[in-house]
């Protein structure tokens, strides 16, 4: 139902001359497309047929194996026993949802938390339920909170540069929703679809690293490499991994072995070094072109945080607004953009907020879109 | 738990110097390797980023097309519309499971039947009644009383060459099969992965061509193209497609792009017709090699039919014998096949029956093979 309302809503997003703030998904220039005519090559002069072949349920071995390198430099300790493949890191949650939820189980979700992963276990029949968070994440007291008032099958939270507020959970809060998940022996999936895309500041180990036994830490190249390749992957608690496993080879036998091949050479051929600085240095001027048009344009009672990467930036404004009502406004004069109630279990949740995307659009457009949705704003501001 | 004694006996086949006709997978040197450096070419010149890009639930709208004019060589009329790409038919199957079987729910399928659907549907926990078959497929008569018998939710079929028998539904079979269904208002699942590998005879219509409204007609490029691409496809009545879109949404968002560039220009730069021959005339000799080994060596007691084409060789034993036993004898003496039984509902069901395949060893591995077979079978015939 609200997945048909934003679909609705994002229709007029293909309008021309439309400029779009409303998308979630990686500027085209991102992609690797001459390194490819290269990486083809090497993938069937090394692999040859085997790389067009049937191939294991967990995925090809070279692909987990360079997996295990590219997230030990992230400080995750994998192997290539306990990573799986899967077809886009979608069907990683849609899989949990299948092997962990039984109708009626309670789910935690931080509010607002991300549609795609909401849709996925939708589909199981869970109920929800919100964790309150601020601008370092969730609130481990609510969290506590919640663990105690009632059996709670997972929780689920993108840890760093979260989908739709660009927030990240620091250190600390880590540490301390680490202490409380081994303490309730509670079990958390950490999506990080966006961690790579740092523009500023220092990494942060992932969750995964304080509790790794209560942990599913879920991945994808889709924003450092082709999101078109579907290559998600996670890494499991032993149990978890095996009820994956079984899942996914009644589901779909194994995920592509041409696109795991393609991506074993991206990574160990060194493409990868070399091109995720290439897409931070195309969104990070994005980002700060939004920032600075923000604190130029928009009214001062309009707040947004400033996150050290990802895709988005959370725009609040004042209680007495719905952000719907801008989304109309600014639409007629040709800016698009996704009002943040969406992304809320609570309908009356997060009436004010906007998600503003920065990949898709360039400095200029930018520029201009959020002089003009600052000009909606105020004239809403004044009715 | 049957899947896991399937596993452990297969276990077997990788040990050295085993000649393995128990594999169900297309031979290596089928796959268009060479042709692959140019088809990688001329899609990234001719998509570029948009071949790596999030895209389309149904499918890349090239690939749909290109699947349209393929499917109408065959004489199934699809539309760009009605069409629905999948990570292979594996995952066609899982997901018609998913939002057509409710517990309980009884499906129909002819016995023996394919076990990789068995696998996909049991996630959804259905109640299985079988249809009896003879040489031409399933007997009308037969699916007429399991329809008359009980609801049914649907019944699965693979139409052509079928895995494990090799067998296909006789034309005269498919009107008589169209009628029933269409009176019943039933709904069949026509699975096709093997059509185009046929070596001798004419093609045969589909059955979905003679009840569209009540087939969903499943196919893949995994047998003609490369498995490891994971390129699966249904036709569905609109209802249906629907659905199958609505859960593939949630479920992985969309197949993967890349593939399906790959396999637009497989079909519409002429490739496949190039290399369905080639298919066919490696496979039709190793066919040949097994009818002729089994004529020369096999007890007069045993009986197998010749498939105009397919990958698959049944052979039925007289009633006492259990052809479990003879695999053992068999491994012992370096060769390997699938005992029937396993392909069966019914535990009691095949004993005497084993699916040998030709497709991944050359003539003088199955005339050595099938020589060491009957060497076996006699042993224990005389026993």
């Amino acid at each position: 139902m609200r997945k048909n309302v934003i679909r609705e809503i994002l229709r007029v997003v293909s309008q021309p001359g439309m400029m779009s703030l409303a998308g979630g998904i990686p500027a085209p220039e991102t992609f690797p497309v001459e390194e490819l005519y290269r990486i083809n090559e090497t993938v069937l002069d090394r692999y040859g047929a085997a790389a067009l072949q049937y191939d294991l349920t967990e995925g090809f071995a070279p692909f987990r194996e360079a997996l295990v390198g590219y997230l030990t430099q992230k400080g995750i300790s994998a192997d290539a026993e306990n990573l799986l493949v899967f077809n886009g890191s979608q069907s990683v949650l849609d899989t949990l949802g299948k092997i962990l939820i039984t109708p009626g189980d309670v789910i935690a979700l931080e509010s607002p938390s991300y549609l795609g992963a909401i849709s996925a276990f939708s589909s199981y029949t869970p109920e929800y339920v919100s964790i309150e968070t601020d601008d370092d994440g969730i609130v481990p007291a609510s969290l506590e909170r919640v663990l105690d008032q009632q059996p709670i099958k997972f929780l689920y939270l993108v840890t760093t540069f979260q989908n739709p507020t660009g927030r990240t959970l620091s250190v600390q809060r880590r540490r301390e929703v680490a202490e409380i998940i081994k303490a309730k022996n509670a079990l958390v999936i950490e999506d990080d679809p966006y961690g790579d895309l740092r523009f500023r500041g220092q990494p942060v180990p992932a969750l995964h690293a304080f509790a790794p036994e209560n942990t599913v830490y879920v991945s994808t190249l889709s924003k450092i490499f082709a999101p078109g390749l579907r290559l998600g992957f996670c890494v499991a608690p032993p149990l978890i991994r095996e009820w994956l496993y079984r899942a996914k080879q009644g589901a779909d036998l194994h995920s592509n072995t041409y696109a795991q091949a393609l991506a074993t050479e991206y990574i160990c051929g060194g493409f990868i070094e070399r091109q995720v600085p290439k897409i931070i240095e195309l969104y990070r001027p994005r980002q700060e072109a939004m920032l600075a048009a923000l604190e130029r344009h928009m009214p001062g009672e309009y707040r947004w945080i400033k996150p050290e990467g990802g895709m988005f930036i959370w725009v609040e404004g004042p209680a007495d607004v719905d952000a719907e009502q801008i989304y109309w406004k600014a639409v007629e004069q040709k800016v698009a953009f996704v009002p943040g109630k969406y992304f809320y279990i609570n309908p009356e949740d997060g009436l004010p907020t906007m998600r503003l995307n920065f990949t898709r659009v360039d400095e200029a457009t930018i520029e201009a879109a959020i002089e003009t949705l600052a000009g909606v704003v105020r004239q809403i501001d004044g009715d």
